[in-house]
């Protein structure tokens, strides 16, 4: 018996595709005379092509956070660990080359699932879903392909850093890319990626120069860096300050990274005060050639739109010192509702020096580092602003 | 006698412009005792310095097509025949030292511009304003300096694919570039563009690679690509895909190229599943030179604002095989309201291969791929996605 | 007595930073036994490493000008004299390997600048905050800093146009940049932007072609390019243009460049007809390596968020010959509104070549350059539109 199961209703947008798979399903509902269930043999590869076997393999959670505090709105994390889990997620990191394999477990309850869904059709679920770098239609991690977890699953995702083609002219993956949910809420991951369901991801080539520290900002709506604006995105403590996502620090003469992305549904610009970097791949201008290094423009401020990433390397304090740089959107009424954080660079001791204001003379204005010195806090340089090398073993290295 | 028409009413826009023309016609007026109107010589050069005759010539029609069945707007379509008129309009392919004519007909009717202008003393017409390439103030396509053209008239313009000049440093004219009104409603062809009148324009280098097949997305406003959403941007037949402005369709292994087009008054973010490119003239990566080759940014994911266009190849499922390859702007809400179409590589057989879903059982979900393996549709690749090499002869070939 | 004032009320955005110069405040109290004013000692360096002394330095001055006639708003200024003050400020010049030392004197009157801000207790000064180039705490023109000035006060900052370091792969500040206040109405400067303080900054390498003029294209909130749309943004006298910022015109085969800013709070994209550029450091393409010219895509329209900044040299009537060629903003409703204004390129001998329009007969349409042959302005190529020079001496020159 041929049965064509009812189409659910669905957004307009996915129509086009829905029309061929539906049709795909009462072909193959006609060819197996079975039921669509029962075929499970997966003609798709698992694996890119050039990825034979994974050279390492990762655990990833997916799980609920604490709500925010200041907006009471659900929170998603992803971690190696349930309990690091955190919004950005890990920081990723492979080399050229490589192939890596992460096994997704969804620990978020399909109760949370349910409430960040408007259709009651959508599926509830979890995915992995990466730019830049290569995985098959079973790791796209959209809803279309089936390639998402249901709440106490798991599902492994096969992400693949291919190098340049040479002949083809295919360009290698090394760059600045960033992973993300792609199925809670809708089709799109809307309310997953608004959750905190993102991470950062750097691919490296063989030769390139390793960070000190490397820093995520995430611009996103509600004039946010990492879900976060104002006070609560910048929590370093004065003394004692921790990197990590919320707390920028560096010492001077440190090579520091970032991994800059847009989501959501604004432009906005990202802006680093004191420093400037160029517009390639890396931030960097590698060799002698001077038409090369004549052509590209160096930049200390880029137009960041949602799903686009970028990165660059700055040597801290590079020609203007330590101290507390700014780094915000210079769309001004973002940056004038708390989208701002601030770069501490501190000396090469690891302190802040002592420092003065030379402004005016300010009695009681909101200048509080008017004629103040600084108090020397302790340069922490520990793994929280470090990329996940957790198992790291670059193929072939 | 001296006579100065009245300047009629117009914007605030082109006022300091329109000082110097009105100045300009009292001047000529004086000079030739007569109208104005009597003076025809034109001293403005009719082709751009570098081309001393066209290469080739082509006829390109402006027609009124069936209004949009969704939201019932007036469409409006170029085409290389009155009956094979389209939104967007036909691809054109230049190679550099190349020079163009191309004759427009106006077809819309009179009361078809009539109704699209707000203001009444705007003239009626249609225009041709083409980005990138060169051309005198007689095709630049505006009101101001006249080049435009009355419904049931015609008018010819000159395009000159100026090669670069070493001397000066001068670049070249390659690239991904469009073309477009700029007079249908007002002096920026701001419903010309509304309604359809846009096409992709690309311009070789001698020993560019050659696509295979070309697609044109133009992200515009109402969350449409090619002024369609969802269901309506993506219309390919599951068994029997024909490759066109609503079906992005290509083999494994095929040179498939993208010019991306903005036009409208939002922002966007074009991004591909499962494919990046270099973010360089071509999205190729030329040549061995390290220092190069380190330097470029590899993207898949690219801000696209109003009036920009770039392009790319990328040789289709490289790495990554077959699939149903999401195309979509990464702006949540838009893709979200259906801003999303799908590029479906079929393997080299031309077939989808049989596939089936890896995530959750999922009895009635709307994951419809979910289970189930695809039709093998037919992989036809024929003229609808390619440019239109109608009459191409270029220059010195 | 240990005495911590207490913290005034502001805004969240430095809520983490404050916290940190609280606690400053706090230890320097402690330390010094006495107040926090009293500490004066200066320990953040003034200079830039790499910057022993200033090569040269010039005097700016901030200065209330005529609010705006059509919508009454408080206009602000930089002049290199009180009496010249203008927005866009004076175009400033560096060559890298200079260190330029700028004394700011605050002439704004405290009142207006109160006026200005929203937050009683934000300090009332202007400063000079600077991209790309190198400057450390001292002259980063922010409130947190304290580097800026009270009304009839003076200060100075220092910029140093550091070279690039071949060893550490740290980039050159050649480019194009913009300085602007930071202060004024709360801690972004948002308030001294949207009134006028703002300039654009070329730092050129050795080497470097030189252009015969150079317009600075600020794009604004309000659909304003310098802060003004439509008829005031183009107000060149068709006899006799005097180049500036409000009348751009060059000659057939001048070498023009343009320094382009975003500013405020939107997206723009900024389109030039007739001529494109390389989007390269200065637009144009060096040497000739033909992997890297074929790597460098060409533009003629470009997207500009608040706190870009880029900048091209081209050759005026490049191929295309004189014109009255349009410069606006892609963003359909921008350029309806006004934000469009004209690059008026006059033949070698500085006069607009007679012209008549080659479109359909215009009895009494908008188009007055209809059937009309242009008066021949005399071309001016004098200083307004030329980097401010004054006391220009590059070092090692």
């Amino acid at each position: 018996m041929i049965e064509i199961r009812p189409e659910p209703k669905r957004p307009p947008r996915t129509s086009g595709l829905r029309t061929l798979l539906a049709l795909a399903v009462a072909t193959i509902t006609l060819g197996s005379a079975g039921t669509a269930l029962a075929v499970q043999s997966g003609f798709f590869a698992d694996k890119p092509e050039g990825c034979v076997a994974p050279d390492r393999s990762l655990q990833m959670y997916a799980v609920e956070l604490p709500k925010d505090p200041s907006t009471n709105q659900i929170r998603l994390g992803y971690g190696l660990t349930p309990q690091t889990a955190s919004y950005p997620g890990p920081t990723m990191e492979m080399i050229e080359g490589e192939c890596l394999e992460i096994t997704l477990h969804n620990q978020v309850p399909e109760a949370t699932l349910a409430q960040l869904r408007t259709d009651p059709n959508h599926p509830l679920g979890v995915s992995l879903h990466v730019h830049g770098v290569k995985y098959t239609q079973t790791s796209d991690g959209t809803v279309h392909s089936g390639s998402y977890v249901a709440s106490g699953q798991s599902r492994k995702y096969t992400w693949y850093a291919k190098p340049r083609n040479s002949k083809t002219g295919s360009p290698g993956t090394a760059g600045y890319w960033w992973y993300h949910d792609h199925v809670v809420g809708g089709a799109h991951g809307t309310q997953g990626l608004s959750s905190g369901l993102f991470g950062g991801l750097v691919v490296r080539r063989q030769g390139d120069p390793r960070p000190d520290r490397t820093y995520v900002s995430v611009f996103g709506d509600r004039q946010s860096i990492n879900l976060r604006r104002g006070a609560e995105a910048d929590t370093c403590d004065a003394v004692n300050p921790q990197p990590g996502p919320t707390c920028l620090v560096a010492k001077v003469g440190e090579r520091v990274e970032f991994i800059v992305v847009g989501i959501g549904n604004d432009m906005h610009t990202f802006h680093l005060h004191g420093h400037a970097w160029a517009d390639t791949r890396t931030g960097l201008v590698a060799g002698d050639n001077k038409a090369l290094i004549d052509s590209i423009p160096v930049i200390d401020n880029k137009t960041l739109g949602p799903g686009d990433s970028f990165g660059f390397q700055i040597v801290a304090g590079d020609a203007v010192g330590p101290g507390h740089w700014m780094l915000h959107c210079h769309m001004q009424f973002h940056s004038d509702l708390g989208m701002a954080t601030t770069l501490h660079i501190l000396d090469e001791s690891g302190q802040m020096p002592p420092h003065t204001a030379h402004g005016p003379a300010q009695v009681n204005g909101p200048a509080a580092g008017s004629g103040a010195t600084s108090a020397p806090p302790a340069g922490g340089s520990t793994a929280a602003g470090a990329p996940a090398h957790a198992g790291h073993q670059p193929a072939g290295s």
